[in-house]
């Protein structure tokens, strides 16, 4: 077997732009949006009072000028990102294993929710049966919106042991080939086709005259952010990742401080598509520090505080862990004073990876009401 | 004074390209969008059960073919398309009475809240004093929206005969200008423009292909109703309208019924931008079946239900108001047989004006939680 660090080395900009060449017929190139109202909200300072208990508490609160581009995946096939590496992975699984072992076996995977849908969509479109684990207390909506792309859903327990225990059983009876949700080398492929998107349409949008400064994307189990820093690794643009901090959800944060990989996750943070710990592979990619800045962490308020800003304010329909970029940008300090430092008075121009937006608005209502 | 009938005489379609002209530099030309999700919810026939109680009980429902493109008005500035109407009378005014006269005087107006926000950005962009009665029960969020643009705030009753008592005795003090919200030759032709920039939109997606077969939009005062049949007046694009059914919120159904305008409603619809009775000279214009084919009612569960679709479908953040339309052709079984009727097979390319986006997380959580 190759060691994810050695398959992290396949893990280039190139392996990115082959990956957009085959799904790049059956996925939406999403739209890449702007909004005044949201950049004027994060380039005004923080009230000194929404310092008080951090490590900035009595300082001058930081003046970073933010430039936002808002790559909007809650628009992409089943309302998230995930359709990229979704169907990189059947179609690669396909060119190797050949489409009649494919669609004799089927294919199998455990998922909070989008993977489900993506890879039921994914499935349906290439004519393979599949399989998929879920959490019992998924999101009503992604539950029913697997079972609409004709998957069979097999409910789990929350944690990841509880999901693969379920998994092992169905393969047992059905020989089902897995297609893990996030630490694979086709899935990073797949999701890092997120970034070549938004840098084109970038440099469409600025009519080639400038570089884009950086980039943040939420991190669950790292595919995407894996992806996105493997399609920027040899570009300016700096990659930075986003987690929530409840119950410990922030685990690639702090297997960053601690320099060793987290392995275990059991938190029920409202950014639902981020209770997994990061896989290894991806944790080759977002440890690098030449490929990942920083990743920073947010509280369930402030989630919340970015969700209505972008709901209320930029009026797009996002999901709790689609904003967890957006609210390092506007709530973390330490965050906000490197964009000052770095970006100055021009500030940075910024893309932020909407990842999904497969929310209900009953759980709207609990989060808000 | 010209009488209403007169003055629907000069609602042109070149009235609504010179009002373009005019608002161009100061509005966004809001995105039209389509979504195959929405086009098969409503291409496929209601359950003969969702017929029970109707007129339509026991007979078999109706499949039309729909395809959708919806008007993204919610996007607009102020989130609403009434910043164009605001605009254009502001502009006019100015134009009329010269700068310095409508600077020292200031405007007034009165509404539920998205006029409102319009003409005080409006007014604050123009750099005129801005006077606006809202009733007290507005959503929290339009009045803030109002205030943050500058203007003056004085709180009234909800019914047009409140508030409208409450302008007279500000402009007693001010002498400052009325802007009506809706029952105006400029605000229409400022409303109007929203139809102008949909139809060239939809050439450029159709590639000049096609001609739009319909139009539908929510009617309240009937500015956006009256402006964008005013604009299809001498084009075969058929234009609709939709109200809420709700403790009579359709008096403009009823007055169609009766042969006679509706002068006063006092409703608590959810639809809150359609709270109020058409205006005199709106009624000239949609009351003529030239221009407007015919106006259609929904209840509340209906507009929950069309809400509940755009928000979690197509991911795209409306205010109920803005969804009447959208639900007229999903439930509405008379309107549904007329496009199956008319359209057949090929059904119809239908415009839906999403007139509006200002609703609030709280607001979702008390209509679905």
């Amino acid at each position: 077997m190759t060691s994810p660090a050695e398959k992290a080395q396949s893990l280039t900009p190139s392996a990115i732009h082959a990956a957009y060449a085959l799904i790049q017929p059956y996925i939406h190139r999403t739209p890449l949006l702007t909004c005044k109202t949201l950049d004027t909200i994060a380039s005004t300072p923080q009230t000194p009072e929404a310092l008080v208990g951090t490590p900035f508490e009595g300082q001058t609160p930081a003046c970073p000028k933010f430039h936002f581009f808002f790559k909007c995946e809650n628009l992409q096939r089943i309302g998230a990102f995930k359709a990229r590496g979704a169907f990189h992975a059947l179609l690669r699984l396909i060119e190797e294993r050949g489409e009649e072992e494919v669609k004799r076996r089927g294919v199998i995977t455990h998922s909070s929710g989008n993977h489900a849908q993506a890879l039921a969509l994914a499935a349906s479109t290439l004519n393979v049966p599949a399989y998929i684990v879920m959490p019992r207390i998924s999101t009503p909506s992604k539950i029913a919106g697997t079972r609409s792309h004709g998957a069979e859903v097999i409910f789990s327990g929350s944690t990841s042991v509880e999901r693969e225990a379920v998994v092992a059983e169905i393969q047992a009876k059905t020989n089902a080939i897995l297609v893990p949700p996030y630490d694979d080398f086709n899935i990073i492929c797949g999701q890092g086709t997120t970034a070549l998107e938004l840098e084109a349409q970038y440099a469409e949008q600025q009519a080639g005259s400038k570089t884009l400064n950086a980039v943040i994307t939420p991190i669950g189990g790292g595919g995407l952010n894996a992806g996105v820093a493997t399609y920027f690794s040899d570009k300016q643009t700096k990659v930075f990742g986003a987690e929530p901090s409840f119950e410990g959800a922030d685990d690639c944060r702090r297997g960053l401080l601690a320099g060793k990989r987290v392995e275990a996750v059991s938190t029920l943070t409202i950014g639902d598509g981020l209770r997994t710990p990061v896989g290894l592979l991806n944790w080759e990619v977002i440890s690098n520090k030449e490929k990942v800045e920083g990743v920073y962490a947010v509280t369930e308020e402030q989630i919340k505080a970015a969700m209505r800003l972008v709901l209320e304010r930029m009026k797009v329909f996002v999901e709790p862990s689609a904003v967890v970029g957006l609210a390092v940008c506007l709530f973390d300090e330490d965050f906000r004073r490197l964009v000052e430092r770095e970006g100055g008075d021009e500030g940075w121009d910024m893309a932020i990876v909407f990842s999904g937006g497969n929310t209900t608005v009953e759980a709207i209502s609990k989060l808000y009401g």
